[in-house]
């Protein structure tokens, strides 16, 4: 496709730009040996991440007041304790514990792809994670972004209209002139939707080496990438 | 002070961080040089600054719906083109005067002690210019935030104190835990108001060499510093 008139790339963050799964069962393995717990840190982290569709979802629909994803996150990690009977946690351990989504380590391809991107475009986060939690995870895997957008700013959360109109205003920009880009189609679409340009990544290694989530590309999407490198090839090539 | 629980430094960016008055003066020069217009372009930025106080307090008042600085800017700039007879512009070379405020240049003692005071704090800025003008900023000069809060956020002028509360919120943070850093009092008495910190940064060129503004010390601040070097010094010694 032709990019001339796109000026700024948003991105969606976790399992785009970071290794949730990855982090957590390596956080988790850490903290088994620390305290002798015996975990399955894997599915640990399968069933955390199973929980935040469903209960953004009831925020989405109404049936839970607005609230950000470290608040989301806690609810579901005390169920999750109690299924997997871990206890003797203090309340410090279990916040830096729930904390861990914002310690989240970046695919290895994200850095330099992302700083070569910054050369040409506005590139901005643009993800379910609440702005503290983008932030400090920025600060911590030093990524830098021209901008952190988060779902929290329009009280809504992706794939609602309202957060990728939000970050078209925040930057000034119409939604044509703005990329999103994700490894879930679900994002896309909803980018889509509101007239955004879209690039489909590929993480195949998002949800562990037994993955099942659809990798097929998409023609409705403007471009196809296996990585942020291929993207940014893709994105320099294609003027 | 003890700044050991202070976690997040936020900056007022038009004169604290940025010459606002010194790129409109060399910006406007070249303008009359392609165009030949005689403008005393000194008293030119110091009318477009001096428009703005006004129209924001319209604003803050509700005596003009919510706009941004973008549309705030051009407001009074419509009516300074005309008051100083510059004619003949085209739409597009207006708006681009107008942006003259996304390119504006720091004070050059910024870049690298931002950098510097990165390393122990969370450094955003907190500016009333909208994200998009501030986005546009940091990617011209080069200057490295963790984020990009801007009032428009909290669709409130500093000093409202929803301003300073939304950036708490937004970073995760009490107040306390936050030290707003400007080169102007009544944004430090709008963030105190709220329970921040206050850095008063001195910035004796800001309106010129014939500058009137108050650069007095007040005791009521915290921190009193001559520029960000000084700044970034009292910050490591101080713990």
């Amino acid at each position: 496709m032709d990019v001339s008139k796109v000026k700024a790339l948003t991105f969606d963050v976790f399992g785009t730009v970071v290794d949730w799964r990855g982090t957590i069962i390596s956080e988790g393995k850490k903290l088994s040996e620390d305290k002798g717990f015996k975990v399955n840190w894997a599915k640990f982290a399968d069933s955390w991440r199973a929980g935040y569709e469903p209960s953004m979802n009831r925020v989405r629909l109404g049936g839970l007041p607005w609230m950000n994803i470290d608040a989301l996150h806690r609810i579901i990690l005390d169920k999750l304790l109690s299924d997997c009977n871990i206890v003797g946690l203090t309340e410090a351990e279990i916040d830096y514990l729930n904390r861990v989504w914002h310690r989240l380590k970046p695919w290895l391809d994200v850095r330099a792809a992302l700083e070569r991107m910054r050369q040409r475009f506005v590139v901005a986060a643009l993800s379910n994670g609440n702005m503290a939690l983008l932030v400090n995870m920025a600060k911590y895997a030093d990524i830098r972004w021209d901008c952190i957008l988060s779902s929290e700013l329009a009280r809504h959360y992706k794939p609602d209209p309202e957060v990728y109109q939000t970050a078209a205003d925040l930057l000034g920009l119409r939604t044509e002139q703005i990329m999103m880009v994700a490894a879930h189609k679900h994002d896309l679409h909803g980018a889509q939707a509101v007239g955004m340009k879209t690039a489909f990544v590929l993480r195949p290694m998002e949800f562990g080496s037994k993955q099942k989530s659809d990798t097929t590309q998409d023609t409705s999407f403007d471009m196809f990438a296996i990585d942020f490198e291929d993207l940014a090839n893709k994105l320099t090539v294609a003027r």
